[in-house]
C-alpha cells in the first residue's frame, strides 16, 4: 500500500472477514487509514467501519468528505451508530443527526433517549415483528423482504394490534413447519424479555441463562421496541470482567481502553485509589509510631510487622476476591449473607492455625524469644480470623448501602487489615511481653 | 410439593424455562429432587437435567432406575453429556456408556478422545452438513428431517467428498434464495474455523471477534467433526474471567464453583499461595533483623515501613493487574512488551512524585525530622518506579517462559515489593542518616 499499489492492495483486502480489514487499517499510519479504507466498495466499507476503534472512527469523520460521512453512517445499524455518537462532541453529533435519512434519524434518536448502559441503548430497533394470524408461507415471504435490512432474523416476534408481544417463534420452527400453518399455533408464548431500562449487565445475565440469540426489549407500556443479540452481550460481559478485574486491582475504569488512553490520564485513575490507601497507611505509621517506646526496648518485634500485615492482607484479599466475584456472577446464590461470612471465618481459623505454627516456629529460629515467637503466632491467628471476617463482610455491607462493592477490594482490605494488624500485634507482644 | 400436591406442582412447573426448573429443583431437598423430577414430561427432563449443577446430576443418577438413566443420558446433547461424565467416577461412565445408543456411544468417544478445555471437547458432532450441488429446496427439506435432532440449525456447513470443509450457509441466506438455487452459488467459502486442539479461549476468542453464532471444528486432516455454539462459549468466558479474578485475589482455581466445595477444600485452596507469600515475608523479616542496629538508634524509621511496603505493593498491583488483563484480551494488541512496560514506569515516576511528596511533608508532620522525612519521600519515589516496572515486566517474562501470567498478580507483586522496598528504605535511611 506504501508503495502506492493500490490494485495490490483492493485483492489483499477482499477475501477478509470486516473485523481484520478493520484491523489492518488501524495499524497503518492515520494518513493511509482513509486511503485504505476508500478502496473497499460501499457494504464492505460500512460493515468495516463499525469494527473500527472510537478514536479511529473519529479520524476518519473528520476526514470524509460530506456524502461519504451521510452513506457510512446512515448505512451503519442503529446500535453501532449510538455507540459512535456517545463518543463524539455534541456539535458534530448534532450536524450527522440532521444529515440522517427521516427513518434512521427516529431509529437513533430512540436509543439516545435511553440511559446509558440499558437495554433500550443498547438495542436495535430493527427487528422483524409479525402477526399471530400470518402463515408461514406469509412470514417467509416477509422475511425475505425484509431482512436485508435486519440484524436479527433468527427470533421472530409475533404482536398484538397494540405493538405489545404476543410471543416469539424461531427461524428453526419456521422451516419445519408446513407453510399453511398459523404462527399463533407454532409460537412460543412465554417468552424471555427485559425492559428498556433494565442495566446491560442484566440483559447480559437473562442471554447467557436461557442461552439465547437474543432477546426482545420492551417499553414501560410493555409494547415491543427492540432486540439485544448475543454478540453484543459477549463484550458486555467481556467489558464487565475487565471493570471487575481492574476494581479488585485499585485501578478505576470507565469503559475505556486503559492502554489507549495518555500516560496523565493512567496517573489519574490509579492517583485516588493510591491516595486512599495513603491515608489509611499514614494510621498505621501513627499507630506504630505511639508504641515507640515498646519498639525501642524491643526492635526486633519490628521484624514480624510485614509479616503479620502482609499475611492478614492476603487472606483478607482472597476473602474479599470471592465474595465479590460471587455478587457478580451466579455461583453464591445458594448462600446466604450469614453463611458466606462464617464458610469464610472458618477458613480463616484454619489458615490462621496453620500459617500461625508455621510463623511461631520461624520467629524463633530467627531470633531465639519465645515470648516474641508467641506474640507473633497469636497475632496472625486473630488477624487471620479478622482478614477472612472482614474481606467477605465488607463487600455485603458496601452493597446493602447502596455502594459497588468491589470498592471493597484487596487493595482497600489489605491496607484496611493493616492498621488493625498492628494494633493487634502491639497489645498482644506487651501482654505477653509484660512492657 | 412438599404437601404431596403432584398435580399442583406439575401445573406450577409448566410454563417455565428449564433452567428455571432446574433451579427449582437444585433447591429442594434432596429427597424431594427425584420426585419433582419425575414431574416432567420426559422432553423436558432432558432439558431439565442439562442445567443442573454436575452435583445434583450425581445425585439424581444415582436415585434414578436403570430405564430412565439409559433414556436421559442418551438424549443429552453431547457436549453436555461428555461434561457429565467428566465428573462421574470412572465406574460408572464405563457403564453408562456400554447403555447408550451406537450412535450416541461414538459421539461420546469422539469427545472425551479430546484434551480437557480444548474445541474437541466442548463441540458437538451434531451439525448438519451439506453438499454443494444440493439446491435451497433439498437443503431445506434435509434440514427438516434432520433439525429435530441437531443443536446447531443456524449454519450449515457444506463438505466435500472427504468431509473438508468447503463453505458455509447461513439459514438466513438459505430462506432468501430462490429453491432451485445450488449451495455453492450462496455459500460462503472463506469461513472462519478452529482446530480439534484448540485451547477453549481461543475459539471463544473466534466467536467473539467475528461475531458468530457457532464456529466449525476440523481435525488434523482438516475435516469438518463438530461445531462450538454461541451459548458455550459465554460460559467458558465467564469461567475463565472467574480464574482470572481469583489468581489476581492469590486463590487457586479449578472450574469448580468456590462456594460449593467444603471448607478443608477452601483451605487447599488458599494455602498454596499463603505459603510462598509467607515465605517471602520471612525474606522481609530477616532484612529487617539485620537492620536492627539502625533501628535500635531511630525506632521511628519503624513507623514508615508500613507506608512504604503498602504503597509499593498497590502501584505494582494495579500494573500487574492491567498487563494481567491485557495479555487475556485484545487491548494491549496494539503495544510492545517494551512499549507497554516504558508506560508504566512513565506512570511509576508520576505516581512516586506526587505520593512521595505527600508522604514526606506527613513523615514531617508526624515526628519533625527533615533526614528521616527526606528518606521516607525519596525511598517511595523509587519503591513506586521499581513496583510498576515488575509489576508490568514480570507477566510477560512468565508468559515467555511459557507459565501463566496469572502467578505474577497482585499478592505476588505486593510481597516480593516488600522485599526490595524494605532494602531500598534502609540502604536510602543509612546513607541520609549517616548511620
Amino acid at each position: 500500500l506504501e508503495q502506492s499499489n493500490l490494485e495490490g492492495a483492493k485483492a489483499l483486502l477482499v477475501p477478509v472477514q470486516p473485523v481484520d480489514i478493520a484491523e489492518a487499517i488501524e495499524s497503518l499510519p492515520e494518513s493511509m487509514q482513509v486511503i485504505a479504507f476508500r478502496l473497499l466498495s460501499k457494504e464492505e466499507a460500512i460493515a468495516v467501519y463499525e469494527h473500527l476503534d472510537s478514536t479511529v472512527q473519529q479520524a476518519l469523520i473528520e476526514k470524509f468528505k460530506q456524502q461519504e460521512v451521510r452513506e457510512i453512517v446512515d448505512q451503519m445499524s442503529p446500535d453501532d451508530r449510538v455507540k459512535l455518537f456517545d463518543e463524539l462532541p455534541a456539535k458534530i453529533v448534532r450536524r450527522l443527526l440532521e444529515q440522517l435519512s427521516p427513518e434512521e434519524r427516529q431509529n437513533t434518536a430512540l436509543l439516545l433517549g435511553y440511559e446509558e448502559d440499558t437495554a433500550g441503548r443498547i438495542m436495535t430497533p430493527e427487528y422483524i415483528s409479525l402477526k399471530e394470524t400470518f402463515t408461514v408461507n406469509l412470514t417467509l415471504e416477509r422475511i425475505r423482504r425484509l431482512a436485508i435490512t435486519s440484524e436479527v432474523v433468527y427470533y421472530l416476534y409475533v404482536t398484538d394490534a397494540s405493538r405489545h408481544l404476543a410471543g416469539i417463534v424461531s427461524l428453526r420452527e419456521l422451516v419445519l413447519s408446513s407453510p399453511e400453518t398459523t404462527l399463533d399455533e407454532i409460537m412460543t408464548r412465554d417468552v424471555v424479555y427485559v425492559n428498556t431500562n433494565d442495566d446491560q449487565e442484566e440483559v447480559a445475565k437473562i442471554i447467557q441463562r436461557y442461552d439465547l440469540l437474543a432477546v426482545p426489549v420492551v417499553d414501560k407500556e410493555q409494547r415491543l421496541v427492540g432486540v439485544v443479540t448475543v454478540d453484543d452481550v459477549i463484550d458486555i460481559l467481556q467489558d464487565e470482567a475487565t471493570e471487575d478485574i481492574y476494581a479488585l486491582g485499585g485501578v478505576q475504569s470507565d469503559g475505556e481502553n486503559y492502554f489507549q488512553t495518555s500516560i496523565v490520564t493512567v496517573a489519574r485513575k490509579r492517583v485516588v485509589w493510591l491516595l486512599v490507601l495513603l491515608l489509611t497507611n499514614t494510621v498505621t505509621g501513627t499507630i506504630i509510631k505511639s508504641q515507640v517506646h515498646v519498639l525501642e526496648k524491643m526492635a526486633i518485634l519490628t521484624a514480624f510487622i510485614p509479616l503479620l500485615t502482609g499475611t492478614g492482607g492476603n487472606v483478607g484479599a482472597q476473602s474479599s476476591t470471592v465474595v465479590i466475584r460471587g455478587l457478580n456472577t451466579d455461583d453464591m446464590k445458594d448462600l446466604t449473607t450469614k453463611e458466606v461470612v462464617i464458610r469464610e471465618m472458618l477458613a480463616g481459623v484454619l489458615l490462621g492455625l496453620m500459617l500461625g505454627t508455621l510463623a511461631t516456629i520461624w520467629a524463633y529460629w530467627l531470633q531465639g524469644n519465645w515470648s516474641v515467637s508467641l506474640s507473633v503466632g497469636i497475632s496472625l491467628v486473630a488477624i487471620a480470623i479478622l482478614a477472612s471476617v472482614a474481606g467477605s463482610a465488607l463487600p455485603f455491607l458496601f452493597r446493602s448501602l447502596g455502594l459497588d462493592p468491589a470498592l471493597m477490594s484487596a487493595p482497600f482490605i489489605t491496607t484496611a487489615v493493616d492498621v488493625v494488624g498492628v494494633l493487634i500485634y502491639f497489645s498482644i507482644a506487651r501482654t505477653i511481653l509484660g512492657i
